[in-house]
């Protein structure tokens, strides 16, 4: 199976309201429930790719109830949450029906005392056992120490399971010296790792820095990877509009799906990048559209990219 | 003891925020959570005073849950809430702490089906039986009939409980028809009962349409009461600054208490004026600052007020 890591699960409410102003009083039209945090998207999308996935990490309390209750009701993925004494954080997305913008509030998630990282740790190690692939995904809640993240990557390096590591900030800094086989920065996680601006330069000194292969998310312009059997670009036929929210982790998806079944570079970008498109395109954020995503794959370029000087 | 009516109760969420901007991404510093609803709130208040509350309205799902966790941690308040299928609604206030503003975001509440309605009323008769007063607060959830109000305040007077009503919009006008013995409108409330945006004649004017006593929360005016022993201005020595959450919900505690006690109207008044006053100088939203009542209880003027022409 493939195991997706949450240590900061989330709680995701979509609230839509006619029109959002500061300082006045909102009657919310529609309130919507699902489970989030990173891994826990990954895990949807690759379940609806049809993969066996598991998910753990963290939660807990009233907020970690529901989560887990959506999460049973989901078709292929297998609940290996961790209990924590504190309450799983609720994130808010406040849509305004006027402009169609979103505003997010993210709560920080439960303290973990070090029992329970101990506690989690131990699952994982157990885990690992069946997975034929890792993601470490998303922010880390208060108390896991921020060194987290190499932890959980030599473990997986010493049982022999590809790890992939999506996480932004020190804890991406020092998992990427912990040498994952995977990471997928966007553009600012990037150039917050390497204080390059410059994509292909940028993903070159993230190898350097320890990643085995990096795919970076450039938004319109697509994913660029950098790994050692070549450099390539994918990008879709056209600019796709939408809501990106989710994109990122349906490309997850697709590169541990293409890693899973052992396909070439590019077919795991074509796949990586298709996914990322069709969640734009899908009304509902964080999911992708099936019809499009098929569509989309057959148009993605995957063109190879000279080194940076 | 004395009763309050939560139909819509709430799980009230406080956020802090470093600056509330739309369309933009927020960690929240600080989540803070407590029972909520009109009801509660005034039964919080009572049961600070020193008296025997019991609070019966809906609750259901984990909001719910996680709503009674806490009443049931509040001295004083015996909790006799009724479940629903739905889950209890959320409200998140969420304080910008650069300006200091609130921005409000109120769910809808649980659709409340006619078998919970009727085991509603059920509940609501046995409680009677050993109330001294009733006070019917805020909005009513889906599915409960708009004159719901009207019934209740009915029920209450065959019983022979006074009965308080403070609501809005259609279901107070259809509530004061059912000739409760109090209502505590907002100006807002107010003009939109009687069409009346002058205080006095909209107060005199909502007795002729049913009530038998009114008391206007004027905010930094005070207090406007219209009786048949006599017509009074209930106000601060000076006006207060700070947040006016809960300051209605702190006058009807006042008035209720008043009532129980029998004490005059006088009393009653400066009474509910200071607690009104020391719940806007109080740093939680919704808690009074026991200290600041006791200084401005000396100091409220209450002094008669002619009958509008």
């Amino acid at each position: 199976m493939i195991l997706t890591v949450t240590l900061n699960t989330a709680l995701d409410i979509t609230y839509r309201v006619r029109s959002l102003r500061p300082h006045s009083s909102h009657r919310v039209s529609e309130v919507v429930e699902r489970p989030g945090g990173k891994g826990i998207n990954v895990a949807r999308v690759l379940a609806a790719l049809g993969h066996r996935v598991t998910v753990t990490g963290f939660a807990g309390g009233g907020t970690g109830r529901a989560l887990r209750e959506r999460l049973g009701a989901t078709p292929g993925v297998v609940d290996a949450l961790v209990p924590v004494g504190g309450a799983t954080r609720r994130t808010i997305a406040v849509v305004d029906e006027t402009t169609g913008d979103t505003t997010q509030l993210n709560e920080p998630g439960p303290p973990v005392t070090p029992a329970e990282w101990a506690a989690f740790q131990d699952a994982y190690g157990r885990l690992l056992a069946s997975a034929s692939v890792v993601a470490l995904c998303g922010s880390l809640p208060p108390g896991v120490p921020v060194g987290a993240y190499a932890g959980l990557v030599r473990t997986a390096r010493a049982a022999g399971v590809p790890v992939l590591l999506d996480t932004s900030g020190e804890a991406l800094r020092r998992g990427v010296a912990a040498r994952p086989d995977l990471i997928k920065p966007n553009a600012d996680e990037l150039a917050e790792l390497t204080g390059s601006h410059e994509p292909l330069r940028a993903t070159q000194d993230a190898r350097r820095r320890g990643a085995r292969a990096v795919v970076a998310s450039l938004g319109a312009r697509g994913l660029l990877a950098v790994t050692s059997e070549g450099h390539w670009r994918a990008a879709p036929p056209a600019h796709v509009r939408g809501n990106p929210t989710g994109a990122g982790d349906s490309a997850v998806a697709g590169l541990l799906s293409g890693l899973v079944e052992n396909l070439p570079w590019p077919d795991r970008l074509a796949r990586a990048a298709a996914l990322s498109a069709a969640t734009v395109l899908a009304p509902t954020a964080g999911e992708f559209d099936p019809t499009a995503y098929e569509e989309l794959l057959a148009r993605v370029a995957v063109t190879t990219e000279a080194s940076a000087a």
